[in-house]
């Protein structure tokens, strides 16, 4: 049976405009791949309504799973939970179970509750929150998508938070075979080797180091004993 | 006048596996923003045809232009030529520009020109070809779409060959405050500034470091003296 699959929305101009690296497409791909979900496709849109809006509809519609991140904490250039309230055509507003965790965490830091920080207890109603351990604000889980914040941090904590709850496939398995040849003259060999492993996935990733090629063949599927009889069969062919 | 629009199309199993982080996007990011093209998308899809041919086509159709990275080297999973040719209905072939540029480069390294390297030569008919300074084989543009390599080293060089060609904008400026407050404390205060500069972008983006929450206050925009403007009343509102 095939696994389960996802995408992923990253919401945020700090990116788009090269200020700022993202960090949290990269740590989530690698717990996916663990879990056994299929991550098979990432968004990056900027602060903008009818981005966010459009880009979640479409890939909740074609994904099992999505994951935001970004754009849920105070301020006025947060607008992913609006925004996705608006894409399901949910009602949104403070919801007293977010604001409870709000007010104990701020009573606690003898910070004040403001406005601003109410605003991070703006929920779509029939949400389910995700549990915050890093800074309490709560991300949310609407119909198939987990909205979760951007600082990395606190994204990786939610992603702690939900992966468990969701249904996981067989882990996706992988070999790597570094071969010191331009991929020009193995490609012959790798393409009848992926025919006559069709239920693997064999990619070829080229790198180049102090003027040398090479290249880094990955052998990935979820049967181990498939991956090594392949991996094997490389080795021989390309006489490594 | 606004500025030019583009979007980018990462292709690449590997990034969406986590086994390896993209860092094509950051770069190109970088680059577009020095030269006043406002990017606005990002997109990675797995090496899977249909998924590159539905990206390629509606970022387009969206944006001014479309860069893409990866696939287009000589193995089997290197479908993206092959793609953008389906998706704008364009022949491909093997054409004797690309093929001449190949055959000058393994005559000279003394390798062969075998069936794996001869589909780098692989272009779709109307497309011209970008110059490729690290390792010969070309990407090309079609329509508005640059198609260019997935190894750092030469996408780079290929940005550098098509950028000078392309209508820039205004190169997009920013300031930065450092603030030592959680977002919270100072949410009201910049959302009464970005009202009063409307022109402008004002972003926060919260860190944490040894437990303590501060914020970058990023202030982006065309117009330098704006953006002096807005920093100089955010830092006095701040009490900086």
């Amino acid at each position: 049976m095939a696994n389960p699959t996802a995408a992923m929305l990253v919401i945020g101009d700090e990116i788009l405009s090269g200020r700022t690296r993202d960090a949290n497409m990269h740590y989530l791909a690698q717990e996916l791949t663990k879990h056994g979900i299929d991550l098979q496709e990432v968004r990056i849109v900027s602060d903008d309504a009818p981005a966010i809006e459009a880009a979640v509809k479409a890939l909740s519609q074609a994904h099992d799973t999505v994951f935001t991140s970004g754009g849920i904490g105070p301020t006025h250039d947060d607008i992913t939970a609006d925004c996705i309230a608006r894409a399901f055509g949910a009602h949104i507003g403070i919801r007293d179970d977010a604001r409870a965790l709000l007010q104990a965490h701020y009573d606690k830091s003898g910070l004040e509750l403001n406005a601003a920080r109410l605003r991070m207890a703006r929920i779509p109603d029939g949400a389910a929150l995700i549990d915050n351990p890093v800074s309490t604000a709560p991300g949310f889980t609407l119909e198939n998508v987990h909205v979760m914040a951007g600082v990395p941090l606190v994204f990786q904590a939610m992603v702690a938070s939900v992966l468990p709850g969701l249904t996981g496939g067989s882990p996706l398995l992988s070999q790597t075979l570094r071969v010191d040849r331009g991929e020009g003259d193995i490609a012959a060999t790798l393409s009848a080797v992926a025919d006559a492993f069709a239920d693997l996935s064999i990619g070829c990733y080229p790198f180049q180091i102090n003027g040398v090629f090479g290249a880094n063949v990955v052998v990935r599927g979820t049967d181990g004993a498939r991956i090594d009889a392949a991996t094997t069969r490389l080795a021989k062919e390309l006489d490594l």
